[in-house]
């Protein structure tokens, strides 16, 4: 049973280095979600115990792996963005895809009961993923303006869809063919004149997705200390840490980004 | 808002093909297994709900994806085969890689607690993958003897060290020193001579693995039926049915193979 | 001027090895050749003169590179075939093509005059080529047989074309209205009841193509030597000497194959 | 014959196209060249017919194909940098690679003759080549700047090595002994102290090397033309052409990029 005579086999794997200084993107994207939300009876157009779970997940993939410097995420997929001069595992595509989908989707599954309480989650489910590289600033955000501009199309579609089903008193077959060939103002006309809902009102998580990033925040704690001179008592100490927080707003426009100047690498090197 | 903008972004994802006619061979390892297990009290040298477990979730992936025809594992690791001719996803090497990683994921810990029962899953668990391409029948079966000579060599390594800490009374540093340089035979002598252990008596899952196949089995289920000129009654009824099964056993010898004609295909197409 | 700070540059180089135990497959296809033929007045539907130059660029890159075990050329196109088990420049593509693009365009120029004589070349011209891998003896094989069909087809085209331009006075578009929509069974039937040519009889340079392989020959040589005993005298020497021979011959069927079995290499290894 | 049935071996064709929004390097260097050189007795250290020959030859490689910007060669090296926004054959980098290695091989045997005389080439010679892609304007200077540092290094080695031999009267081993572990202020030094040689008077093509870029140059010719209530005559008419043009002057710094700022896309797109 000798291993060497055997180990020729490894000579037959590919090196799938992703070339450097450009952005990693990794986006994940739900297997059959279309009916695990069925199955799951997931609320309609959107439902937030599944939309947390997704953050939740992605929270997890951030903070067990390196060098993501944003996430982003609606509906059933989330992309995920590694830094230009990553280094982590070589920069080996299989890697970091593998990585990110399998971290989460196990923590998929073991978070599912903080969001779905005893709801039992009946089979596991997938998720698959692929590697997309981004050698500069504006292909990045063009990258993630198109997936938010993607959750834009779907929600506005979604939301008027629903309404006019659950509100309206239609078919899922009517309320499709009133919405063939309407634009995005058509849209915002029906729910406001038919339903007086203002679109721009409705939630910004459904509207906006969900980006996470890292920000540093002071935390305050309290420790109990002897000073020199004094008696041992409470003392309060406050550090810095690094914290992913969730914003679901504009990242098409250039605010979110000037607000957050240390998201991106500088382009000129 | 104008998605179509943006999407010229996708054209930056990049063509990962699979090579025709070649076999498929994705495998998994556990991250950071060593500190998992020991954070979990696995037992030493193999635990048996954590393999079993593995082995479930392996069950779980070739039933849910396509075209897989033999996958094997051993301790925190599990390889699938896809057939050569197969067309899933268009052979695209992300697509196998990151849904078996994600489906292998997520049943882990869909499937804990058949295997743990109340013993509690700290944190979710991660598994890496990579996609290697065998042409041959030679080469892909020189690839399964690679991973279960890795088996042998590493459980007779591990019984004989937890035997000598478990049973002979010694600290893992003299375990460690006593089997420095030793070979296989004096691995088996040392368990034969002082712990009067039939190195070969171990249990087979430990020596050899475990190998998932597909098997048609015949199975009768009882089916309440109203036949002409008869009583409605219950006739039983014979399916041939597509099952995985596991075996632990020799896959590095031809005798496994030859039982089992059907697993690999020609190689002269 | 430290070099050592700008070296950096190197690691975006990308690794492009060929999966080992395949064929490595280059084809070069001539660049712009419509136009380069009129330039230089070849004739219709065949020159010889180019045919010949083809095929002494592509012996010329035989014998220059390693582990070429066939060609196979037609028209304005050469496909090299790589021994499954070559390790020259460690498998890379990079090198395969472009040792092969550039050996042959450089013979082409070179060995010009030879085909040509005093009709001058106007200006160097280009090849481009490309890598395609082929796991097993059948797949190569088919990629062979689907130039030589390639060959026929566009030959047998030619012939008729040519052969109604040529001597039976229509004008291009006349000969170009005449075979549309024709089969090959009526194509043959044009030369034959028309012009009274069987298409079988023509060259088989033309229908077939040119392959060219290794073989060894005796070879024997007057060599002047002093044996013991005797005056010195000149002696027949003869060595076994590997030399590239063409051949013109069918390529799809099996007698080419059984006639030279050492060219391919076993398929169970 | 039918070529449909064997059609399917195309599809073992894999894509290879370059990541969009990067420079696409392509890199020639000479097979086997130092004996080439001796076989064509080069002079040493630097043939100036030879370096005449691979900067024609690059010439006629930024003439023929599309896209390229700038090249730069030294020694028997040659790199040609497309623009970032190239669609140039799909941008797949086996037509890049081959097409620049072809065309640059027929234009040295093709233009041979111009800078050799009389002089035979004795045989068709040999480049290969690489494709490197650079995302950014910083890494694509660093790669041109290691080329030119590679090529300062060289040329001051060759330089005082060949000065001990023709001038000094050392042979070969001695010339080398004496320059090992010298810094280049040492080399600098020899020349200057032992020989009268200021390195920095040196040509400059040898110690810079040769980059090749575009200009739009105006170009006056004389047309015989007939103006409106004129007789006819001569005209002086002028045109912007688009040339190819040497430097031999440091690319490293900063000067030569302000002084040619159209070479370089801008980095933030």
């Amino acid at each position: 049973m000798a291993k060497s005579k055997f180990e020729y086999v490894r000579s037959f794997e590919t090196d799938d280095t992703c070339l450097r200084n450009c952005y990693i993107v990794v986006r994940l994207d739900g297997r059959n979600f279309h009916k695990f939300a069925e199955q799951h009876q997931f609320a309609k157009p959107n439902d937030d115990r599944a939309l947390g779970l997704m953050s939740r997940s992605a929270r997890s993939v951030m903070e067990e792996l390196e060098d993501i410097i944003i996430s982003y995420g609606q509906s059933d997929e989330f992309s995920f963005v590694f830094k230009k001069t990553s280094t982590w595992f070589k920069r080996r595509a299989s890697k970091f895809m593998t990585h990110v989908a399998s971290q989460f989707s196990s923590s998929y599954v073991f978070y599912w009961k903080e969001f779905f309480g005893e709801q039992p989650l009946l089979f596991p489910p997938g998720f698959d993923g692929r590697v997309v590289l981004y050698p500069t600033n504006r292909n990045l955000r063009d990258y993630l303006s198109w997936r938010q501009a993607d959750c834009h199309i779907n929600n506005l579609y979604n939301t008027v869809f629903w309404t006019l089903v659950q509100k309206g008193g239609l078919t899922t077959t009517q309320a499709e063919d009133r919405l063939k060939g309407t634009l995005a103002s058509d849209k915002n006309e029906i729910l406001f004149s038919e339903f007086d809902i203002n679109y721009n009102n409705e939630s910004a998580l459904h509207r906006k997705g969900t980006a996470l990033i890292w920000e540093k925040r002071d935390e305050t704690v309290s420790k109990r200390m002897k000073l020199p001179n004094e008696e041992e008592r409470d003392v309060p100490v406050t550090r810095s840490r690094r914290k992913v927080e969730a914003y679901h707003c504009d990242i098409i426009g250039d605010q979110f980004w000037e607000e957050h100047p240390d998201i991106l690498e500088d382009d000129n090197c």
